[in-house]
């Protein structure tokens, strides 16, 4: 699509970078997890399933290019980056779940209550949440305990009643409301929804790094503006994409009448909003150097992306 | 039905400080978890009914009772007390609902999924394991962040694949299996689905004390004996108690060839088992004062309770 543009050095160097950390993510995932093994191996494997060798792991990739802005040790990163993949991939486990969204697939996979069933999809997300405060809790993640301590609280704040399943309650409800909502309570309801767990992926690199609190603000800011571009982007991609491109069924949330920013400004002045949080996110880096320039890129890779 | 023993004296005195820490208990869940209000107050709403003001809030009692032998404030022990109940009830939540052991009554109410709906049950469980770790990781709880990454990691270990939801995957596949399970395997299913968060209660009272590692492993020790007498009592329980004095349906397990120690040793030599880890919890309380009191009635009160 953006085939001739003169961004395209630093987009094609993005994409491989990105590539690279999916796979050394899956790594520290695969170590991670439990082995496929005894009585429970069907848990193991649906926890498994729904982390590992799939999706664009951008989460992950936010942990480790905030925290080289600071210089932790890889492993220390990668724990965390595969930390914020089980949370999110619990979500995703639950989200699917026929209660919920009812979706029958997943980055162009089975859902795991149709690999397995729903009581294992139930107990897989479950496990899933614990091993991520598990992971963040030890003493491998960091030396220092209140790093650690930081890192458990500040993501039980993105993820909980608080943050995501907040959200995910606040769009349940909306589809039930019976008058549309207003821009402040989609942007409210986004925030929490998705927002606040890409925001905590920059963040927890600075707290890795022990960084200065106006440096760690920057970078919260940084993921909360790409955080909601990136649910515009998602929301025009349900709107355009072929569900192979998408690899999950798309035109589900207009049918649904599902409370979107793109549903209340229309696609072009969705676009024009996503792209003006790009700018804004950009601009929370400006203290930093050339070693943000992944992250400047995947500013703009947000909204040009096609899965 | 234990009327006129010389127990009685204590038994009563540890009715009455269970009665008050479990009100106290309350006191802290009403004030740690969200209010009743906004858009998403039916998920807040399903949080408090699921945890405030029913049950023994036994492990809560553990904690603060452990907590209490190494001059832990009580504000603290409180919070910690709060955070265990959060995480068993989220655990009881999901249990109940109609994929996993389908339940209509818990503690003589509709269940979650009952007065509300699934999507409300599956969210409100995934919130209240979240808040625990948000309680255990704040700094309101223990000044010392050592303390607090500790809590997080040792809850994690307990309630996660390797513990709780592990015991509940182990319980599962056991309910399909053609073969009964053995002694062995039946202990080590009742020792992650239930034992290892009772474990946890009493050592998380030692590890808010900064007690000594030795102090700290007794207190496991004594959880990990109680808990499984618990789980004894609680299946001879289901065995002879009316749905009325359990507050829930009873007779399920024998029927659903539950796998228990009772059902493979037979009523007497059950009793007889409980009986002998009630005196072993016991013994590893024999380097404390008479502080531990309510810990070593606790003990005799696990296996003659009647709910």
């Amino acid at each position: 699509m953006d085939g001739s543009t003169g961004q395209d050095v630093p987009m094609e160097a993005l994409r491989r970078a990105m590539a690279e950390a999916a796979a050394e993510v899956d790594g520290a995932l695969d170590s991670l997890l439990p082995a496929e093994e005894g009585e429970e191996r069907a848990l193991f494997a649906a926890m498994r399933y729904a982390t590992l060798g799939g999706g664009k792991k951008l989460r992950a990739f936010l942990v480790l290019e905030a925290a080289r802005q600071f210089g932790v040790a890889r492993a220390s990163a990668l724990r965390v980056a595969a930390a914020v993949e089980m949370l999110h991939g619990y979500s995703l486990v639950h989200d699917d779940l026929p209660a919920m969204d009812d979706d029958d697939l997943r980055r162009g996979k089975p859902t795991v209550h149709k690999a397995w069933d729903e009581a294992i999809a139930i107990l897989a997300g479950d496990a899933l949440q614990t091993q991520a405060f598990l992971v963040l809790a030890s003493p491998e993640t960091h030396a220092d305990p209140a790093v650690r301590a930081d890192l458990c609280l500040a993501l039980a704040l993105a993820s909980g009643a608080q943050g995501m399943v907040g959200g995910q309650m606040l769009d349940m409800a909306a589809e039930k409301a019976t008058s549309p909502l207003d821009e402040g309570q989609i942007g409210r309801l986004q925030l929490l929804k998705t927002g606040r767990l890409i925001e905590f992926s920059a963040e927890a690199g600075a707290v890795l790094g022990r960084a200065p609190d106006r440096a760690r603000q920057d970078l919260a800011a940084y993921g909360r503006a790409i955080g909601a571009a990136f649910q515009i982007a998602d929301d025009l991609l349900d709107l355009t994409a072929t569900p192979e491109e998408a690899g999950k069924a798309t035109g589900k949330d207009a049918g649904a009448g599902k409370a979107t920013l793109l549903g209340l400004y229309g696609p072009e002045r969705a676009r024009a909003h996503a792209e003006a949080l790009v700018t804004q996110a950009k601009r929370h880096l400006d203290d930093l150097d050339e070693r943000a320039d992944h992250l400047r890129s995947l500013a703009d890779h947000v909204i040009r992306r096609r899965n």
